[in-house]
């Protein structure tokens, strides 16, 4: 049971913060830091330890509370987080961190009003900067997720999935049900595909429209395991590719592999986005390199830390990142390859097992 | 297109709000208000109209926002919330209203630093009231996305998937596979198959136990269709119902009735989980009773209003809500009887279909 550690861990920092306790109401940070898995909790890390600390939760989740989080003290209330900011002045707090990135405005003055007899500061992120780095058993989760997701995507080419006629929509749910039959609990976003020219927008959702013979077909899936998330993006065409389709594959898989090649220990998050973009740069297709090289990925799908122009910061090992450089041509298609590694103080290891090469169906 | 008549309804009450725009963070309140349907937008909506007001997102939903949102002028930058923010002075905006149950501390803190010349104002659940009473195409996406969800569950009835020796997990899978062949674009939320004394857990997590004959197995499931989410719980048993589980079904299914018979205009939300609540407590089970009567669905799977002990306000025409009481005997069973309804001047709509006698499979 890691979760007493990473409290442990937390305590750690909410000294560097100058506060006696920190209130976890992203209800993320909660999982990560007690394994509850329900859809209302607010948990109060207490500097002094666990036996100050306290769990809240609602008469919904009151057994599920016993089973997950059998060892801290709990509150029940519908009102969870007032209610446990309102106990916080009797276990002897006085300055209580709030995680600011996630409580509201509105959340604020409810939390300022019940915490009587004690100030609350601004904490953010705490707990995000400690998921960012993943324990042995979250690289486990993680990689057995790539491998659902890996599995399902192999099934779906070997049974002819992927074929002129069928519908984004069809072939998107196809890959889900694989998914599942694996052992996913689910998908892990909105799967992705998109034939033909909607290769080209990044985010395309799947329509009724029809994959047709010489499409670019980019599809961006993963599985949902033990509340791990993968992530995985490959472009494939439909019968021989033309040149055009050739070349913009290899461009985006140079700087895929550029990207793969930066991430280690050290690393800055803007100089590992800059190595892949650099490549499209090369290219003269910088501008249609739309978004950011990758984010990190755990218990949600998007996470610390991102890779991007903007990103600050440096990688350390343990850190779960996508790499997906993603170059498109807008009105013909595009093309986008995307792996998750772990950065290890070596090479970095990618958990997504998926042929990398352009696949002609 | 409803979109420019919802921002028209939304002028209204920013008038009455005393600010001159509304900046709309929350993506669903955008959605309501535009039809985007990507990660990312912010909406400004001056109170002078369409021409002041824009839409923003980042480059990778360039493509997606023309098609979506022909109508509104667009801001592209990838801190999307500040950089409609800092054009709300040029656009002769003083006042501006933000949506403080949404943004959060920070946030806040990033918006006033970018709204130079601007002062921000609380506005908290402009648009959520707006979106409580449905339109015409709404109603209809609802009524779609229940009758996927009834026709799944009834074909897992008819094909035998609810016996014994199946999991939990294995019958979830089932029924969410049936409502995405039905058209269903996914699960409305996680969904619940809880057997035996899991049954008592309000809100069970499928697992690998086993459903055996004699238990109480209760689903609750829902459809999503075009953004819209479907709600219904069911309780059956296996076999034939002992004398304590068919009491307890019909103690639920009263106060279901009786919950449902309270749903009218004017009807105070507190007053209609009462007559439910009422229906259980005269059988000595108000304790059992463990959650409020029922939610507002539409856009979310939970959204106004609130229909328990402590909800505020009344019903209105138009306003979908589903009617769910449950009775829980913790360690032996539990029942759930769970309908979606449509607030309507006579009786109510009720969109959900699947038979609401206690079904002996």
């Amino acid at each position: 049971m890691p979760h007493p550690l990473r409290r442990a861990a937390l305590r750690e920092s909410l000294r560097a913060a100058d506060v006696d306790a920190l209130l976890v109401t992203d209800l993320t940070n909660v999982r990560y830091l007690t394994g509850f898995t329900g859809s209302n909790a607010v948990l109060l890390v207490h500097a002094a330890g666990d036996a100050s600390s306290r769990f809240g939760t609602d008469g919904r989740y009151r057994e599920q509370a016993r089973t997950e989080v059998p060892d801290l003290a709990r509150i029940e209330d519908r009102a969870t987080g007032v209610a446990v900011a309102a106990a916080a002045h009797d276990l002897g707090v006085r300055r209580l961190g709030f995680e600011s990135d996630s409580v509201t405005v509105d959340g604020h003055t409810a939390l300022d009003a019940a915490a009587e007899g004690v100030s609350l500061h601004r904490v953010p992120g705490l707990v995000q900067r400690l998921r960012a780095v993943k324990d042995g058993g979250e690289v486990d989760a993680l990689r057995l997720a790539c491998a659902l997701a890996d599995a399902a995507f192999a099934d779906l080419v070997a049974a002819g999935g992927l074929r002129p006629g069928r519908t984004e929509r069809e072939v998107a749910l196809d890959l889900e049900i694989r998914m599942r039959r694996h052992g996913a609990q689910g998908p892990s976003f909105e799967t992705i595909v998109a034939a033909g020219a909607h290769s080209a927008v990044p985010h395309h959702r799947p329509t009724d429209a029809v994959l047709r013979a010489g499409d670019l077909v980019k599809l961006d899936f993963g599985a949902l395991h033990a509340g791990y998330h993968s992530d995985t993006t490959r472009t494939v065409v439909l019968g021989p590719a033309a040149d055009w389709q050739r070349e913009l594959h290899a461009l985006v898989a140079a700087a895929a592999r550029a990207g793969r090649d930066a991430v280690r220990p050290g690393a800055e998050a803007v100089a590992v986005d800059g190595a892949a973009r650099e490549v499209c740069a090369a290219a003269g297709q910088a501008e249609r390199f739309l978004h950011g090289l990758g984010h990190g990925v755990g218990l949600q799908i998007h996470e610390a830390p991102a890779l991007s122009p903007t990103a600050t910061g440096a990688l350390s090992a343990g850190m779960a990142v996508t790499v997906e450089p993603g170059v498109y041509l807008e009105g013909r298609g595009g093309v986008r390859i995307e792996d998750l590694l772990v950065v290890r103080s070596g090479r970095a290891e990618v958990l997504t097992g998926a042929p990398r090469e352009l696949s002609e169906l």
